[in-house]
């Protein structure tokens, strides 16, 4: 059986705003500003460190980073539940057009932008 | 029974990254980049909208913001699983910080930050 | 007399980075990231107000944004320095690029993007 | 003599906006929200380079980079001045808070955040 883990944080999302009556300041316009906020978060985190230091944070630092992206989560689901849209069906919608935008002959092993593969 | 849908998710991630030998490019460092140009890809579509009309979308534009919001999904399941993180767990543990972050009388009907809550 | 201010602004930013050895973390990439995440801060003003509310600042929210859109141009201005490139000077040459892209007759009154006009 | 030479590009952008008569959607709100997007343009010709390869673009990409610098400019300068903001002046004056916060002897050589020196 297929259960979406993500209802339940829904439910408790949309409780958690309900309660604090900020219904009225959760506009998608609005979310995307905050779920944009919140990404800088999870960069802030990365901005100085080598792409190795960042493979290998300290648990110190995960913690932190988790934090963040817990963050990100919250507000990536809260604007998605506005819209009526499924973020995971969105995921995995979407991976089925990156597999024909990018397919493995030509994008093998470069990180060219689809709009510039050969 | 408890199931992560987001599992069958990473799986595939994986699976994509791995035939285009993009591991190489996928440091946190870099995949935390890649998560905040597709959150500006999100924000592009409500920038020059009222709060009142993204609160209605037509609906060719709620399929195209559902796109970048799969792609943000991507980037965000990709990013965490390289961490070692579960974002549903990580939004759960974190909603339960912000309860006590923005206690209900203090942050009730404003949009204090919790540092500027009295 | 045409004098650019910023030079001296990017002088400045110099010997700051200089004196403190900083300039091994300051990549073009590393400072892209930085840049993203003062712009932040600065949305993180704005996320949760009126397009309203946003027009008739309170003096004290505006010296605080005032900050957030120093450490904007900071990072903006070293960024540039760094790939050798005049900021002021590339947004002359972007305003032309504009000009054509969003010609009066078909821009006005509307906020479409240029790959939408008809 | 001390000229302000954003003061021009400001009087274009003035007239430009003016001219497609764009001034209704250029709240300080919105324009947050399109520095961010454009500054996301900067990080996306960044994202999957190493720090090296940042350090020494070739000229085609220097090209486009500068567009999109061009645009952050032209945003920032537009956002600083609807709130009434020299952006310069607020560089210049950040500048020296950011002397008092990251004191030499304490970030020389490291990345540390302030709040996060000894």
């Amino acid at each position: 059986m297929r259960v979406n883990l993500l209802k339940e944080l829904i439910i408790k999302i949309r409780a958690f705003a309900q309660k604090r009556d900020w219904d009225k300041f959760h506009s998608p316009k609005n979310l995307a500003m905050a779920l944009s906020v919140e990404v800088a978060e999870v960069v802030e985190h990365f901005q100085w460190l080598t792409a190795e230091e960042s493979n290998s944070l300290p648990a110190d630092k995960i913690k932190r980073v988790k934090e963040e992206i817990g963050d990100v989560m919250i507000y990536l689901t809260r604007l998605a539940d506005r819209l009526g849209i499924d973020p995971v069906q969105a995921a995995e919608d979407k991976m089925r057009i990156n597999e024909k935008k990018y397919p493995v002959d030509k994008a093998k092993g470069n990180a060219l932008k689809y709009t510039d593969l050969g």
